[in-house]
């Protein structure tokens, strides 16, 4: 059986290896990208070019869209001669772009106001880099009506890796909202890399072997491992994912809070050194270059320490990721909860996904259920305890003159629980200070 | 009569004014500073020069230490040949300097190790610039014994305004710990105002015009109506208050807070701004420098928006610094309450200081008189409406790409407030965020 044809527009990092992919695996793919140099990228790589969004468009029956934000994707939608207007009828419309679930609902209306109420809209942002793009093996949160999602499904199943296509209930919307809370733990950890390895070069750590230790405790986040080789690379212009793009997904973030009057206090606080540091000139810059706002020069020209206080020096920073995770999983799970997004479900596509964190998996797991405790079980740590931690981490990092944003902040948020009266308990309970 | 010999340490920006102030009341100062040319500044001012410490001290009853920070304190005072070990008996010594109240009453403690339970040691820190210094004006927040208190009274007056003397009740740390609470607004507010002038560029706002109207209104603080000239003329290197000053002083206030483990999140962003500007070799710069952290060029190169958009932005400037001039009034009052500190002498004091603001003044004294109410009178705001606004705020900050990062993390202590079931309450509320 030949397999349809499939519309594409914004062929960047993750849309060139998305359409490839599908490309390898038979379907004829017409992609369309603003800038010509990518479109003949895409030819080579074997591709149908498209040269307007029309030619993507006409006559075909799935359409794929992954620009890099809702303003782009209004555009490429609703503009004239765009996309809508060449699609054929019930065509199978996917919208990859992560945008806010305002934006993907407002995209419906727009459809209906059209006309054009017979196009078949999926809200199905996806996550995993560039290299899981490009493998078929990215996360892939849909939601839509029924009828929608089953004829989009086989299509988002070749780009998604087969226990990561995720169909959300809830319609169209809900995948961005899982997307977005997904996100917070995205924003938050990606930071999170790069205040651990700077902190770490300001206590005089060896990079390397700091990054393997972080890797191998509880203290992992997928982030982490994922932007450490660039980050030691100083690998800042390979396209992979700039601060711009992380920046966008935070104000995404932010503004629905805002909309919805509930704290992110990590987020906002990582969004703002973002912010920062494009106002710096870093956006174009991967990600992984943030390290640069705790650190001034390369991490490998960090002197290394001797190895008697490397060790307790290590575990500060083990201690630092350890207190920032388990705040971040409990802010992500709050509003996650407070948005009603199927949070068994959230559960699993983020373990398995970008905002993936050791913490998150087994602390995150229980204020998901609600084992939050009056007392900490033996064994477990209580917000007093990870508190005292962070404070020792805070103190040593002030003493160094390193900025730790995120630090201060989760310990701020550790206090503020502790006021609230539930030092005592086990540490999962810092979720309660976010409200019911 | 005349006037008895004073030995004098730290002839830095304060320093020398205070002493050559002192001079001109026809004190005989002796005056030493690490910095031979501090020395034959003082002498062409008509001080008397002091080579060593041990001349400074030698034969001197009353001695004042205006070092920059308690490590130099510790080594004026007790290293060899220092003052401590040249006073004679029943010496009064005034340590003006800024320190932890931990520190001041470390002092007394090793003045009793070594024998010198005799001296008369008085912490008295101060406040209110180099030109008050200069003027004999500033505010000094003084705690000793009663007999210490009424040795020092006359010098300490003579530096001081005749309503800015504070004798602090509660001895040796009290009024370090007064000038603590007080640089909690002082802290918040030198970045408040760079934040609010950066935001008003970013705007497209005349900066002398918005300045203005900041200073007639209800979000005036002093910080902004003395940093604005310095700001607006990037006058950065008069010496008069650097960045690593400021970031001294969140570091007493900070520290202390973890001691106690009270939340400080305002506070706390700041330090971590002025921080990140260290890194970045802003610190020896004016602190009004921190407008950069904000706005990329000079303010006087923001484009002048015409006068309809003009009257809406100016609003949203006064907006961002009332919500953050609540929140730093409530995190201040909190935690001056929670350390026991006199709270009618602490809002006297601020209201006449450098941490004053229009908001302090007003809903400040409210907080302190615990006049918060159940539901918001007449006339007055409620958490829900200052969060309304800073909401708006903070998404057209967004919109611009421009830091916001006191106003965000304002606007998520209010969310929190909301959160736990004040948000209908006056606005004072925002306090019991922090706690009983």
């Amino acid at each position: 059986m030949s397999k349809p044809s499939i519309g594409f527009v914004g062929l960047g990092a993750m849309g060139f290896g998305m359409a490839t992919h599908l490309v390898k695996q038979g379907y004829p793919v017409h992609g369309f990208d603003v800038f010509p140099a990518s479109i003949e990228r895409f030819k080579a790589a074997g591709g149908i070019p498209a040269y307007s969004l029309r030619e993507s468009a006409e006559g075909k029956n799935y359409y794929i869209v992954m620009v890099a934000s809702s303003p782009q994707a209004q555009a490429v939608l609703f503009a004239e001669d765009g996309i809508v207007q060449h699609l054929p009828q019930n065509a199978v419309l996917m919208l990859c772009s992560t945008v806010s679930s305002m934006y993907a609902q407002s995209v419906v209306a727009e459809l209906q106001n059209r006309g054009r109420g017979d196009i078949l809209f999926v809200d199905s942002p996806v996550s995993g880099g560039a290299l899981r793009a490009a493998n078929g093996t990215l996360s892939i949160m849909a939601g839509a009506s029924d009828e929608a999602l089953n004829a989009a499904r086989d299509i988002l199943q070749e780009m998604s890796d087969e226990s990561k296509l995720y169909l959300v209930p809830g319609g169209v919307g809900a995948g961005s909202n899982m997307k977005m809370v997904h996100q917070v733990l995205a924003a938050i950890h990606i930071l999170g890399a790069s205040e651990a390895m700077g902190f770490a070069a300001q206590l005089g750590l060896d990079a390397p072997v700091m990054a393997q230790k972080i890797q191998a405790s509880d203290a992992w986040t997928w982030m982490h491992e994922n932007r450490f080789p660039r980050m030691v690379e100083e690998d800042w212009n390979s396209g992979a994912s700039a601060v711009t793009i992380i920046l966008k997904d935070a104000g995404i973030i932010t503004t629905t809070a805002r909309q919805q009057r509930f704290p992110t206090p990590l987020c906002s606080t990582a969004e703002q050194i973002y912010l920062s540091a494009l106002l710096h000139g870093w956006g174009p810059k991967d990600d992984s270059a943030m390290v640069r706002q705790y650190y001034a020069r390369p991490l490998s020209e960090a002197s290394v320490s001797p190895a008697a206080d490397a060790e307790a020096a290590t575990e500060l920073v083990l201690d630092l990721m350890r207190g920032v995770n388990l705040v971040a999983a409990a802010e992500a799970v709050a509003f996650a909860r407070h948005l009603k997004v199927d949070l068994s479900m959230f559960h699993t596509l983020v373990s398995q996904a970008a905002g993936g964190s050791k913490i998150f998996i087994e602390q995150g797991l229980e204020m998901i259920e609600g084992r939050i405790g009056d007392k900490a079980p033996a064994g477990s740590e209580s917000v007093d305890q990870v508190a005292a931690k962070l404070e020792t981490v805070v103190q040593k990092a002030r003493d160094l003159h390193c900025p730790l944003h995120l630090g201060n902040a989760a310990l701020n948020v550790l206090f503020m629980t502790q006021r609230h009266g539930s030092g005592a308990q086990s540490s999962t309970s810092v979720i309660r200070v976010y409200g019911q």
